[in-house]
């Protein structure tokens, strides 16, 4: 596979001139370089005005485009222009256009509106490539491929209800076999012959839950063929340039782990919720990170300023868009893009943010907030590209769990994956601690500590591979609501942790569901913590108590425990218990904070020789740089003991030890 | 009809055996008798295991199990098993799948999937019910059948439409009664032609209340007639054996007093809500028990401990299954039976509580409970089965009304059924006063009062009835929102209460809806009580007004009333108000509380000879017998003069007078 | 056009005698006298009465009530009786039903089911309009037409559809203006052919506002095609009966301002809200009254005191339904009537409000009350009829801009039209200025100060006539989500305001969005005002700030300017800086209060020489008349210097100057 050596610091964005007049592209020459733009992505949704029917093809627009940012020394990520089928394709070709779970098939006029098992999709989507890459694969200006975009929206066809078929062949062998792993017997649904098996478009069929997460495997596979069919041309006549997707984050319906080893490098698009903490975006940025071993990756999209589909589209205050970019920056990122280049005169975008605005003047704040930071990274050079995020603690993510966890039908509305795993990512974030989150198929042995937080769903290999991670001398943690059913949603027969049970040395032996109004507390090292939600009734085998309940019928009772370097949270503690609890598992674990101390809205992160220290607070803090010689590469001044952090300011320390 | 004679108190549950492989059916006979189970319910949900297309039949694995139920003197309740289509039966018949009200055709992959005008389903579950009384019916094993299961779901199909034609015709002999009685020409929908009415799937169709009232009527019976064929099946075959199909308290689709005429016996399934109120579950127990003027019933199930289908599915503490369970023998249940046996691994209802746990560990708590609570049932041998509850009071309930005042268009939205009548029902378990629910068509000459709150619709012949039974000596009283329509929701013309106004000596001139936020008064023996959501404004014809209202421009104006022994309410009190005006009103009809007192928590009801004392308050309580002599029948103790009832604790006093 | 010159003020309601037997009639006949009823609309839903099939005609029961009606000399507001199809027309003619925006086509069992672009529709309703003009069109008791009943809902089918591309190949020419103005080139979405142009069933197609606006504008025309195609026949038959249709005030799906070029008089049905504010419902009468030039209209329907179909549907207290007619007088209305005369006897509206309750007696509160108010409007004769309302203040009101406002998908869903409006209606209101609501392509004038708050969609020739009208001396304002976009929602390619720019001197570079939680302040002559919602950072370009914000990043920046007699507003204030602001504007305008003060709770508005005072508070209010000579008409009393208004109280003083 190829490979994205960044010359420096990638920065541009999305670029969709044909909503425009020619005239106006040149003004965007103008423009983008004096907004230190090098790299602009394109054309993501310009497969309608290429291609006006099928015979008919026009590159004549997209040639002088090209040509012009080429001329301007602008690099460009080229798309596939996959990403939405133009009417006529879906007016000649119905079957092309998907059906939702509601069983309603949708019609056209939107992007994401295919079906991944339309035959006629994927050769059209496929002939399109190639004409993309025999026309440009070989232009000097060309950096990267842009496969598509934002990928999603499953299908409940027919025709994906007869491939679903297929892969459950494949994947199972035997309909018997599908029989028992779904437990049809239950409610006496037991198939007698393939054809009786659907995509669950009926909110009857959604009783079964390991048909729905068999569901959900299939259709992100299904989808990723897509992809793929796409990376096959693509690789056969550009096998030298690096190919991208772009990712967006805890995306629930696609698996990325499996995604990823397609992909070249990574991408994503960051939105922030108004008012996101950092610890939320931070979270993100590791997961996705995560996907190719810490190799650095690409922020493809964020907005310069607002949104435009919240509920209320908040302006980016000052210096927001720049610190969360050198936040990308300091969790792995080597490109800093935005959606979008200029505002679309018309329809659904209208309103987003965009680096030019309707009125196109350069006096924006927007406008001069985004010209100053491409100068600034322009000054950085190649300083910061390609080196990697250090860490000593992974933290689990699997797709797959999360939706096993979330069909669960109980104990609780409220176990939801990503709230616990952000609870504990956060709370790391809060000592002071940089993560990965990686696959539990990931190699693990670099690693002092790993957590699993709620990892309802173990699968064959997982626990003695965590065995084993645990008898080399490392520590594991996981949660209530782990090791509960197999890779098909079946209960493990000894009950819970399952195949955990050994290591953890505790039978779970009932879950009790507390409402949002209720609450229990955890007795741990002499004070009592906060917990709610769920609350494991736990007895020991093997393991001792290391907090225990301090209310209702189960007050006393075990509520964490260990055997030996194996731990387990049997409640879901708020923060400040959290925060404890993992602060003592880490010390044990020999895991330090970055800066060996936590400063209430610092981030630090080390990148290789640097460290990214970032100031999401309203004030200014001082970090003490613990003894470290260091450069801030921003200001080229050196720094000896410590510096001031202003309010959302930034500083990247070159470091001699 | 036969008469279930219960040769004790039946404990046991749903057993479903096809889940798991024979190997573990033995330690199930193992299980089972540990945890003092005297009877199993099966095969629910077998039609799939027993047939797997239209001429092959596997009884030989439904065979092994009652056999060794047989060999391990458990008794079985024996479903029909069609209580859901296997996918076979679906995919060859899709006529059988029914319509929702919206319109859609349901897929296969449920139970509640059939539509009850099939004559597929009709043919395909009697077979099914033939060949099972056929192989098992003369089984020593067996005890009662069980007809399909949670009979619901009402289908709006093209072949219901049809046959609703024929219910009307039936009914109603021609088309112009049915254009006045629904009054069709409001909005000029007058039919011209039979053809032209539907099942009220559009929500045009909803603004006409009585196609509503009648489509559930014709739905409830339609449902009735596909447990009606099972049971004709079953009488020809097994005339000796006694019926039920287990039921849902407050159910709002089955108008459950026209099914208990066909049922031997009455059972049903007790799932109160988390943190029900005892009075609550105390009112389903006396609809349930009124079903059949008060013959003894089953509790077909109940959790052993949580649900999984609730937002929060919290814990049973302990004490209070037990607790929970003799209530409901406190009630008139002779079966105290569990959903499930055995927690299933996998699907919708894996996590819902179980006799058996995943882990199959008799060491848990719930094994544990169900165990003892099996030993003390076992020790009470016949001492209370087959006796009667005692009450002097009856509450009115009745289906259709229900349906009448929730599909009104005004006055208010907060006019529910249930609610308000769980507000009497409450107010009267507070005062310590043993209720039963029955239906206004009852023989009501053995009650001393008889309360009928919102009883909007007032059937033909009830108005004389209840006239003849107050000029016998009865105390009548009932509510705002009373006597507003007929049986097909025409108002009545001469106002509201319509047939009840000479009895009642009012006229309601007008009724206010309050918001949730405003409130009025009413002013009782010298005391303002708070009372909202409807206010009625009442003329005097002949009654005198016993309180007014304390504010707003009726202020001064009757708000209770009263004509002799006939009592209106013209407006919804809160609990305290309530009680008050309830206690008069008793106080004068005679009837005092079951025991002389009401103590905070504690329940007291009579079943012949025993008197049954249920702590369902967190604090002990001493209990005054009221000069009783009696021994309880748990610890066969003599009590004299009072008792201590620990918290959740329970009491069976035997009472010699 | 023939003009309704109103012999006096009409009184009187819906009255929908097929719903009883003949002998109900007679009664009806006489309450009607009693209750001062001159005038009955009929019969509005009467199609299934007179047509029982394609062929059979029954004018036999209509023919009687007309003369009973015209033998107690009470006039006739013919209905064309098409506003319901009858079943048997809906059955014969299925593509008469309506399909939902959801796509799914309705049955029929209800008003409002017909689709406007059905040939069959069209035929049928218009033989019914000739048939009733050919047989009542000469009677003398008819005094106008009343086309269809309010209507509305948009359809969404296939026919539609095509109408709809016909319509925009009539109003664009070419596809490629479509494609521009709309700007399909978003995610690729250029039509090729114009078959692809769909009716916006499918959400995809929701993300082209422009598509979204022209389909509204199109529905709006198709159904008011539906009402001419009437309208021209009863000119055709009877030129000299005034017709009308009666509209529903701030109904969204139909631009009144259009629909209001076809009739001869305006009518609406005035159901205020539980505990609507004074301001709404003066709100929607002025709103009502704009559309044609001021001229007297009608209060076609108001509930005499209950409405059925809100969560609770409260009483008119005692004194509110008159006082709500003469305000309802107040701003220009002739006719005071009300739906509906009888409250039927069962179906959708039997608990909705109504002259003559169920009980039908004379006694009741709402009969006595209907009645009092007739026999004092008759007292009036013809001393307030045919007057119009004086203002100085002009309120544009757009529901294109409307519609453009609530599609933007940003930047707040808090941007709601009516919302800002109403706001800045209230204020006017509370300021006690009298204000019209017209459209911005009215004549101005006359006016002294126009107001447009939120005018988002600015229309071609707006800026220059607005500019002539400020250059002549008006004063005019407008507010932050101005001059956004043009009439096919592109967005203006300066900027915004876009071409108001010139005219106020600014450039709104960025809005920020607030939620609910969050808060800004004006300061403003010293004082600091709370605002939220939106804040528009706003750049001088000849424009001086007359107030700034007091917080967050732009604190100190503009948030309302003015550049000579050109006012902008960039923030959403709450009502005091809003009034504070709008005192200010308007003093400088030369506008005062109708009485030269603001009395809390009372309302003057001046018709004529007749001023009105209304007082909607509950507490009685002494009002210094400003010097007038007058005299009250409805207690004949001479009023020299102050009247008290008691709670509820009204009175009309004839001025003389």
């Amino acid at each position: 596979m190829p490979r994205l050596d960044f010359p420096y610091v990638l920065h541009g964005g999305d670029y969709n001139p044909e909503q425009w007049p020619e005239s106006v592209w040149d003004q965007d020459m103008e423009l983008m370089k004096k907004a230190g733009v090098n790299i602009a992505t394109l054309p993501v949704f310009g497969w309608g005005n290429i291609q006006k029917d099928e015979e008919t093809w026009d590159f004549s627009w997209l040639d002088k485009v090209i040509e012009k940012l080429h001329a301007n020394s602008i690099r460009v990520c080229l798309a596939t222009a996959t990403a939405a089928t133009p009417p006529w394709v879906d007016q000649k070709y119905p079957d092309i256009l998907r059906t939702d779970q509601d069983g309603i098939k949708r019609r056209h006029g939107s992007r994401h509106t295919f079906c991944p098992c339309s035959e006629n999709f994927r050769r059209l989507s496929t002939n399109l490539t190639r004409a993309m890459a025999d026309r440009y694969g070989h232009h000097p200006a060309v950096l990267l491929w842009h496969v598509s975009n934002e990928y999603g929206n499953p299908c409940y066809c027919d025709a994906c209800s007869a491939e679903f078929r297929t892969w459950l062949q494949h994947r199972y062998g035997s309909l018997d076999e599908v029989n028992h792993r779904w437990n049809m017997a239950f409610w006496g649904q037991t198939y007698t012959d393939w054809s009786q098996i659907e995509a669950p478009q009926d909110k009857a069929q959604r009783n079964f839950q390991g048909l729905l997460i068999d569901y959900d495997r299939f259709q992100s596979d299904a989808i990723l063929n897509c992809c793929k069919a796409e990376i096959e041309v693509l690789r056969e006549i550009t096998p030298d340039i690096p190919i991208t997707t772009n990712m967006m984050g805890t995306f629930k319906a696609l698996d990325y782990h499996k995604w990823a080893k397609e992909m070249d490098i990574i991408s994503w698009d960051s939105y922030p919720a108004r008012n996101a903490e950092p610890a939320d975006i931070a979270f993100r940025h590791s997961l996705m990170r995560g996907l190719k071993e810490g190799e650095p990756w690409m922020l493809m999209e964020q907005t310069p300023s607002q949104q435009n589909w919240q509920a209320f589209n908040s302006l980016k205050r000052p210096g927001i868009m720049r610190l969360w970019s050198y936040q990308a920056m300091a969790h792995g990122a080597d490109a800093i893009m935005y959606f979008q280049w200029r505002r679309s005169p018309g329809a659904q975008e209208m309103f987003h943010g965009a680096v030019v605005e309707h009125a196109a003047r350069e006096d924006a704040r927007v406008f001069q907030e985004v010209a100053t930071l491409g100068k600034e990274l322009a000054s950085l050079g190649t300083q910061t590209v390609g080196t990697k995020v250090e860490s000593k603690v992974a933290l689990l993510f699997d797709w797959e769990n999360w939706w096993a966890v979330e069909y669960s039908s109980g104990p609780s509305i409220m176990a939801k994956y990503c709230d616990i795993f952000l609870d504990y990512f956060r709370a790391l974030f809060s000592l002071g601690i940089t993560v990965d989150v990686v696959s539990p198929e990931a190699d693990l042995s670099g690693y002092s500590a790993v957590i699993a937080p709620m990892l309802k769903m173990v699968k064959p290999g997982f626990a003695a591979n965590i065995t084993r991670f645990v008898e080399a001398g490392g520590y594991f943690l996981t949660t209530t609501f782990s090791g509960i059913v197999d890779e098909t949603d079946r209960a493990f027969e000894n009950g819970y942790p399952g195949p955990l049970a050994d290591l953890l040395g505790i039978w779970v032996e009932e879950t009790d569901a507390l409402s949002p109004e209720e609450q229990n507390t955890v007795q741990l090292g002499g004070t009592s913590y906060p917990c709610g939600k769920l609350c494991d009734r736990i007895q020991l085998e093997g393991a001792e108590a290391i907090a225990t309940y301090g209310e209702d019928f189960y007050a006393g009772e075990p509520a964490l425990t260990r055997k030996g370097r194996a731990f387990y949270h049997g409640t879901w503690m708020e923060a400040e218990g959290l925060q404890a609890a993992l602060e003592s598992f880490l010390t044990e674990a020999g895991v330090s904070s970055t800066i060996g101390q936590s400063i209430e809205g610092v981030e630090a992160v080390k990148r290789g020789n640097l460290l990214f220290l970032l100031n999401h607070g309203k004030v200014a803090q001082l970090v003490d740089i613990n003894g470290y010689k260091a450069v801030d590469l921003l200001t080229k001044a050196p720094i000896s003991s410590s510096l001031e952090l202003q309010p959302f300011g930034v500083a990247i320390l070159q470091i001699t030890p």
